[in-house]
């Protein structure tokens, strides 16, 4: 696989952070999920629950083995010490700062390994005034502006409903480790690890595309507009006899195309709809035309017809049509994985194919603690040495 | 630089192909980005222009390279032969299959270069029954189920602002494209190069995130739930004397913070709001007593007090805020870049730091076939031969 070989320790919990390692693992990489004995990661005992797993925690933590340790007490920080030693990543979620009060600031990681690539997942970044607020997807949201875009014109910013922030900031991480790694042996200082940082915030900045340069170069906001393209027409959800269809015409050979097919090119003829800029002015009008027409067939129909005519378009799909939609299927984006005692549980797959080297579900999301003597057995403590541990509670 | 000598050969236009590259060349690689003579990138004319420069095209284009190259021509494919004979990386964004037509499929890739890494970005992945179907941000948002959580309950489904599944895939094929990378040597047959594909759709199927997991658990469709959470209270926006403020009690400890905070713990006595599910129950009455309060002060005072006792709170911000907000600026998310003789150009910052090869502005967006001569130089054309092919139109 394409990070076999690369071990990484993982002290990261919810979503975020356990995201960025589970598209490690994912890749091959060992991933050692370190959770708190008694109780391990939140997201356990989250979400859907079915013969005691959470799906939700199944989904981000394939491919992972599971490490329970006390990092309060002193015997914990030296188990993790004796982790980082044969590391290659380490991944964090704390507040900037809690990892250094642990003990593990960047003197004490480059002593104990100057290989180690360290990835911090945090809020706002770990310098400037927020450095230290406390963060939250919601919160990301409503700072980054992508609330204020997101909606409908004269009704309140709205969210986006997955944790969006989370994911991102995830993916960046996983991207910057990878980076991170490839840059080995290139450091001015000839040493091998570094620093790999990304946030909630940032992450979301970064996803304003055409929004934050027409901000920018304008210097005013841009408005919310719902599910209307800002610039081109026609382009939205259209109601079939039996549910809706979204169609986006990007351009006027598209546009020609649409109204083609569904026998509309007429309205091409009348001045008010001649240009893009005609028909956006006139959008309601239009909109009405099209409407009136796709509402005399079925979904299905005008789905088939819309895509012979090369025209982007695609039905409104709630979840469970989603997971039953046949190249969801085709593409293997969902998995289901065997929970041994437990029975099978269903994921999403991988977002990204490699076809040399291609993602593998290797492991179920671990037990709490249930590869503890595995791991440090393979850093060499003997059986009376890991039943000490276990006695005292530290792992 | 975290990938310098990684040299990338771009065959793609839009978006979600020249995000990919942008966080390639970001991390060092040398991006070559292929245009058609004439009209090269259409996102060149798209968005806000200053002094004849997309900020749009600006932002997804910076520290690449630009050559014209007339792709249906034979000179202009033997160009391409030999720039992927010392590429990396070819990245495009065709419909699947296009490039085996062009003439490049597998096996001739191979026999150019057994090291290279093909990444194709495209709407649906390259098999399965909708492999064809023209694609489109809004498309793959109907039918990832995306729209179908998002928005308010009672209202149609709602897309999110940003080309959301551009991003999402184009990153997702960065991520792959370093993997990949990361792999060479260790593939079954010895080869270096594969195939590395991320599509819109199942880009965002991925970040469904507690949303899919209870769809698969439970075999039913989430609700949309706008700003509301949908297992949480308190949490949303509320309105102080001056704008709204973005909360999120994620737990019964910050929910006493909270109200503590707003000196309305008294609330947590009464029956109907004594635990999470009593009062997201009652969830209308406890926000109004909620908002009563914030309504007395501003978004401001409010922002610190509740910062102040750790309650994930934020202002909910327009963009031209965010692009003034201190931390932002601290983190250095906004990028002035002088594009010579068309002034300077804002565009967003790095969302993954590393400390040892950050990322750095090396070059403005190119001009259309700003870098010909230099590229072909490069590969050993000589000034007659360059000359030749400008005269003939191919590059």
């Amino acid at each position: 696989m394409a990070l076999s070989g690369i071990r990484v320790v993982d002290l990261t919990r919810i979503l975020a952070g356990p995201f960025c390692t589970m598209l490690l693992a994912d890749m091959g990489a060992d991933v050692i999920k370190i959770e708190s004995p008694g109780g391990g990661d939140p997201v356990r005992n989250q979400g859907a629950m079915k013969h005691g797993v959470s799906w939700y925690f199944a989904q981000f933590n394939r491919n992972k083995r599971s490490l329970t340790l006390d990092l309060r007490s002193a015997e914990g920080k030296a188990v993790l010490a004796d982790l980082i030693r044969g590391a290659d990543v380490l991944v964090e979620n704390y507040r900037p700062g809690v990892l250094d009060e642990m003990g593990f600031d960047q003197a004490r990681r480059d002593a104990l390994n100057p290989n180690l690539v360290t990835t911090s997942v945090n809020g706002f970044g770990s310098t400037g005034p927020y450095a230290q607020r406390p963060a939250f997807d919601f919160i990301a949201q409503a700072m980054s502006g992508f609330m204020a875009v997101n909606g409908r014109e004269g009704e309140p910013p709205m969210r986006a409903a997955p944790p969006l922030s989370d994911l991102v900031a995830g993916l960046y991480a996983a991207f910057g480790t990878v980076c991170a790694l490839m840059a080995r042996g290139r450091l001015a200082d000839g040493a091998a690890g570094q620093r790999v940082e990304a946030s909630l915030n940032n992450g979301l900045v970064s996803l304003m595309a055409y929004l934050s340069a027409e901000c920018l170069a304008g210097g005013t906001d841009p408005k919310r507009t719902g599910n209307d393209h800002p610039i081109m027409s026609p382009y939205g959800l259209y109601r079939a006899a039996d549910g809706e269809i979204a169609v986006a015409a990007s351009h006027d050979g598209i546009v020609e195309r649409f109204l083609g097919a569904i026998d509309l090119l007429e309205l091409l003829e009348r001045p008010e709809y001649a240009t893009n800029a005609d028909r956006f002015e006139n959008r309601a009008g239009i909109d009405a035309e099209i409407e009136a027409r796709i509402g005399l067939d079925t979904v299905e129909a005008w789905i088939e017809r819309l895509n012979g005519a090369g025209v982007p378009c695609g039905r409104v799909q709630p979840l469970t049509e989603v997971f039953e939609d046949p190249q969801i299927q085709a593409q293997e984006m969902v998995l289901e994985i065997d929970h041994p005692g437990r029975g099978p549980v269903k994921v999403t797959g991988f977002p990204v194919k490699l076809d040399g080297t291609p993602c593998q579900v290797r492991l179920p999301a671990p037990e709490l603690g249930g590869h503890t003597g595995e791991v440090l057995g393979e850093l060499g403590y003997d059986a009376p040495r890991i039943d000490a541990l276990r006695a005292r509670g530290v792992v």
